[in-house]
């Protein structure tokens, strides 16, 4: 961290350090497999004027985990029971775990979450009362950390920038390109997928720190 | 590397680097969940006097896929058609991934391959003929690096120590707490687990490099 006020300023920062040393220790959120839809593709799966159906609330401002669910249709194999999260977006994505490319027969490419350039298609989405063929928006979502502008202050990162992460552990270790989300909507929280956090022995309690 | 010899020693050693720069890569073998049986287990699960069937030579001399699959079962869940790796050996261990523990229920530690000390069983293994209920051996296998005593000298390490690893690309990063398992007996290759090479983006290509 970058520190150029005056003493006084610099002595309240080391003291701040001192009364928290803990302050750097970034809490992660584990993801699975789940997809968000827009409201037309939501309408084709779950019939016409359906709303989604909050069950809990997620970690993220405004975000939350549904009743529905659906399934993933590839052309070698089909995931079932993939949750859907809310609320609706703009265009449909499905973010998936590298492992289930296999299951499904598909390539996807690791992409940071709204950036679905390039991305493709290639499976059928099927709700209860319907399916829609992608065209884009399957993805493995790019690891990062959500977190306020103040936040990005203290940890002396921007909006947009690549950081390396340590995670601690037996299995612990260092993953680069883990990009930084920083906007006032957000809450400190470094979101890895499955894959990555069990490769990394890291469990919902775990916490990351910034290696720049 | 320690370069303890002679001028003339050292700027052999910078030349062979200089012609050979990738002579550090390591490439890699991605492991999926498996099993080892002991020849009573194997017997118990296929029926007695059962030699295992070789259906394809693993990288590793003398290790190979056998045609014979089990389940494993546990309190929570089951997984259908995992391979047994040949030849038997003396004792049964299964080797699962961290997400393996969710669906079946058991909790498995970090084990390096063939120490059995504190796993669980926690699990039954149902073959073709029978079944057998595992008292021990149940295990996430820790990532390691198969070397020659020659290799292990070439790249300055020992058998049974740990070093942190360098995986490359989109989804690079460093890894620690892998094993160096040298003896005349084995190629050069790092094992990871396909959660661990996922989590890395690393695929069958890829190639590691040893950073202490």
């Amino acid at each position: 961290m970058n520190h150029t006020g005056s003493h006084d300023e610099i002595l309240t920062a080391i003291l701040d350090v001192l009364r928290n040393p803990t302050q750097n220790q970034i809490p992660i959120g584990i993801s699975n497999r789940h997809i968000h839809l827009s409201q037309a593709d939501l309408e084709s799966l779950f019939g016409a004027g359906h709303c989604l159906t909050k069950t809990k609330e997620l970690s993220q401002p405004g975000q939350y985990a549904c009743k529905e669910t659906v399934t993933i249709c590839g052309p070698k194999g089909a995931i079932e029971k993939v949750r859907v999260l809310g609320p609706v977006r703009s265009k449909t994505q499905v973010e998936i775990l590298a492992s289930d490319c296999f299951r499904l027969g598909v390539n996807a490419p690791v992409k940071s979450s709204g950036d679905l350039t390039g991305t493709p298609g290639d499976v059928t989405l099927v709700g209860s009362k319907g399916s829609v063929r992608l065209q884009e928006g399957l993805m493995i979502a790019q690891r990062h950390i959500h977190m306020s502008c103040e936040d990005a202050k203290r940890l002396d990162v921007r909006d947009g920038q690549l950081v390396s992460i340590e995670v601690y552990g037996t299995r612990g270790g260092v993953l680069h390109n883990t990009l930084i989300r920083a906007n006032d909507d957000s809450y400190l929280e470094c979101h890895l997928d499955m894959e990555e956090a069990n490769a990394l022995g890291a469990d919902a309690s775990a916490t990351i720190e910034i290696k720049k």
